[in-house]
């Protein structure tokens, strides 16, 4: 593989358009740290009892590992009767599984390749990653069309200039210029070169996991990928009650390596978790649990992250929906479970389910974020790009996510209380139909009082109109547009970036373009 | 005037268009009854001490009532030393203050024309209503354009029609074709005609008023008016610290006829108060709090609302911002300081600063929404229509904020458990890689389990192009039509409607069209 960048049609010709309105500030902001309290949806006592059932229906209904190795690992791990092994369904004993989950640390530090973008998670700390997985992506003309590598070096790019976004992310998009089983190495070293924050692993098969591994290892050091948390990757589970061989094949790789995989059971509810909120996350902690557990039976103590994504049917049509009251009261059940067994938690950010980045977008994208905020999310996922249920994606919409992702930031931080003496000294000195802003406490905080949006329109009708009326979707090309064209990559050791090379162009030839994981 | 809606444009040439897709429901939603906790962004000692600080402004500097009569009023009512006069300002004793606000209820009922729109709101219960006082509106094809009373009117109709919206409201647009002494004459005309919810009367004078309290006289009767409330209405501040004549003039006549105003200070925070949440918060504190205590010491127990209309300003332009973080704040902080003097709580709602019906439009709604839902606000008003910071209304957002509002009172009311034990049954039989589409329990819960939005487009990509490739604001102009070309007139006596008719007429006789107030 070679670097063909200067080769691909360039997004910077639209950089003439953008003005001073776009101009960003690329400051990066580190992890969100709440001041806000948890909302609980139900009751401690009711976090008890969904407790309790989701023993019960492990240690009796079980759940199937799809994949023999993963068998064989609980077997040795259970060894002492904490398991019981019947093909690939086991039933866990709820104090093993207890004892398993008590290992996992309940916050850890992601080490970037740029130190200032390193970041912490768990705990009241939590991060906005962008979104994963698009076989689509929408043009500014509103074409949806396949994804390209071309497509995947612009949202890397971006990735690293977006403050809130504190990892670069995963399958930023699905490169379908690139034959499935060579696509891990392409994103992989995407990821590394163009951006320093902490990054995502390949996770369809074990071999492509070592890839990302290997690959992490050559740009960090071996030594000090085996001693530090480096990257986060993604486990889906197979609702209800599965987890897959090729999820589980490269979990292994990972969780053998100390790096964090998020088990994540992938929800429809409704369809594959049963039509109930709570009786939904029931199962899912199910799923979520034993996945944990699992890797902390492979390797106790490493960081490891309670997972859920979360889609509710519409039951008139079977279609998804999220942005919807269910699927907040699911987020915030979610993030209380996770605090009741001290684990880190996953879930879903700005979801949509429109097919433009319109109304619907913000609407839903919001009405899910409130809910991963206050529920105490730590790894809010696809906070940059998701539109039409993931399968397509949007510079446009990364740049307003992250726009709107900063706003969550300060929010969570909680109301400033410092200022108020001061402030109510400038109520004093300005009085009944004062103005306040020629005062002196507003000439000394007018830059950090109050939290401002960067595409988010704020200018009147009529310079709206005379600078072409555009919504917020052509704001959000044009961010990216500036932001594209003011990027500048990182600087990495030059044979580093020779070894990386060196091994995709080999493990190129190695792995067949045919190859089926 | 006579009743002109048949010789004016109809809308519902584009009913033809309108599929059962846009089919609603037309149950009428009561208020929000939260089952979910109050979130509080500060502390209960910060609430003290901002309570203070209030109360020491309030005595200190003091508070401007721009109005003779209103100083006539607090003078008799402060006679035993409460109340500190020069002028127009006045200083209040803070045990004067508290033993005013301690007689108004902490909830009161709004009768309904129609029993069962009857509404209580105060306490965990809260209500939506309608964009107010517009005097632009936005069409199909982007158009912004002066209002009219053919949109009012349609406005009306929408009111009646969206179960969430507890109200039909009170200017829902200005009718710019009518002379501005002679609109609030139409205008309650059309609201007590086209709505049976409870309305809300006009507040520029005192004489407008009385107009407005009259007309509802003889839709209710006039002993039924003098014992209930029908209606709520609007005084904004004057910020900082002032209240003006025509304000006050309005709130003395419903103050005296024991219908509720919501005195609501006008914040551009930032502008007209410090750039601080919290000293802002203080400030708008000492407004509302003499507001409230001004309606108390006319009508000792009549309803009386705390308000906040909260915008914040861009420091970099000027130009009012919402749907930021800070201003989320300002909002939980409202209800919790609501809560503490135990009065109903005024805010805003789904506000916007967009232009258009775009993205911007659905982040900043949801990013207010959620604050106010959790912040415990009773009187959520501007849920519908709001856009460009107020001065356009739409149709369409009044059809897409109406349906995000009925998923905000279902969230409010917390995740049901009661049908958890069923959940785990289903769990039990569908197992490990089942489905439950097909469930016993999916079939018995499949209509109740999950909220479903009206407007929000959850079709596949493939049938969203095939059905034009609509974004939210060509979907919510669908529903508003197919509203309009539903709508039915509600039943209403002939000789009350008379009586109305003759009323408008009389008043406009009498009324000179330039009158100013």
């Amino acid at each position: 593989m070679t670097d063909t960048a200067s080769t691909r049609p360039s997004r910077r010709g639209r950089g003439a358009r953008r003005d001073a309105r776009t101009a960003y500030t690329q400051r990066f902001l580190p992890e969100m740290e709440r001041g806000i309290p948890y909302l609980d949806a139900i009751l401690p006592e009711q976090v008890d009892i969904v407790h309790d059932r989701t023993m019960t229906l492990l240690e009796t209904t079980g759940i199937e590992f799809r994949d023999d190795d993963s068998i064989e690992m609980w077997r040795r791990a259970g060894a002492g009767g904490g398991v019981a092994i019947d093909g690939h369904r086991l039933r866990i004993d709820r104090e093993f599984l207890m004892e398993c989950i008590a290992t996992a640390p309940a916050e850890y530090t992601m080490i970037a390749r740029d130190p200032e973008r390193t970041v912490t998670l768990g705990g009241r700390k939590s991060i906005f990653t962008p979104a994963y997985g698009a076989p689509f992506v929408r043009d500014l003309d509103g074409t949806r069309r396949n994804a390209t590598l071309d497509d995947f070096d612009n949202f890397a790019k971006i990735a690293q200039m977006t403050p809130a976004m504190q990892m670069s992310g995963g399958v930023l998009c699905e490169p379908m210029d690139i034959a499935v089983p060579h696509r891990h190495l392409h994103m992989t070293y995407s990821l590394l070169k163009h951006s320093t924050k902490p990054f995502m692993g390949a996770v369809t098969s074990r071999e492509r996991a070592e890839d990302s591994l290997e690959m992490a290892r050559l740009l960090f050091g071996e030594e000090f990928v085996d001693q530090h948390t480096v990257m986060t990757c993604l486990a889906n589970g197979n609702s209800p009650l599965v987890w897959d061989e090729s999820m589980l094949g490269a979990a292994i790789v990972y969780a053998r390596a100390g790096q964090p995989v998020y088990y994540s059971p992938f929800a429809l509810a409704g369809a594959n978790t049963p039509a109930s909120t709570v009786g939904g996350i029931a199962q899912l902690n199910a799923e979520a649990l034993a996945g944990c557990a699992f890797a902390q039976a492979i390797n106790p103590g490493s960081p490891t992250i309670y997972g859920m994504f979360l889609m509710i049917v519409d039951m008139r049509s079977g279609a998804p929906m999220t942005g919807t009251p269910d699927l907040a009261h699911m987020l915030l059940m979610a993030g209380q479970l996770a605090r009741f067994y001290n684990l880190p938690v996953r879930s879903v950010g700005m979801h949509t389910g429109s097919k433009a980045l319109d109304a619907q977008a913000g609407y839903e994208a919001n009405m899910n974020m409130h809910a991963a905020v206050h529920g105490g999310i730590n790894l809010i996922t696809h906070c940059g790009g998701w539109m039409e249920h993931g399968l397509t994606v949007n510079l446009a919409k990364y740049c307003t996510d992250a726009d709107i992702a900063a706003g969550w930031l300060r929010y969570a931080q909680g109301p400033r209380v410092d200022d108020f003496d001061d402030a109510m000294q400038a109520v004093r000195e300005v009085g009944p139909a004062g103005h306040y802003l020629g005062a002196a406490h507003t000439v000394a905080h007018y830059t950090d009082a109050f939290h401002m949006p960067n595409v988010m329109d704020q200018t009147s009708f009529e310079q709206w109109e005379e600078a072409g009326a555009k919504n917020t979707e052509q704001l959000g090309w044009e961010q990216a547009d500036a932001l594209l064209a003011s990027y500048e990559k990182p600087p990495i050791d030059d044979s580093v970036e020779a070894e990386l090379l060196d091994f995709v162009a080999r493990r190129m030839t190695e792995i067949p373009e045919d190859q089926t994981p």
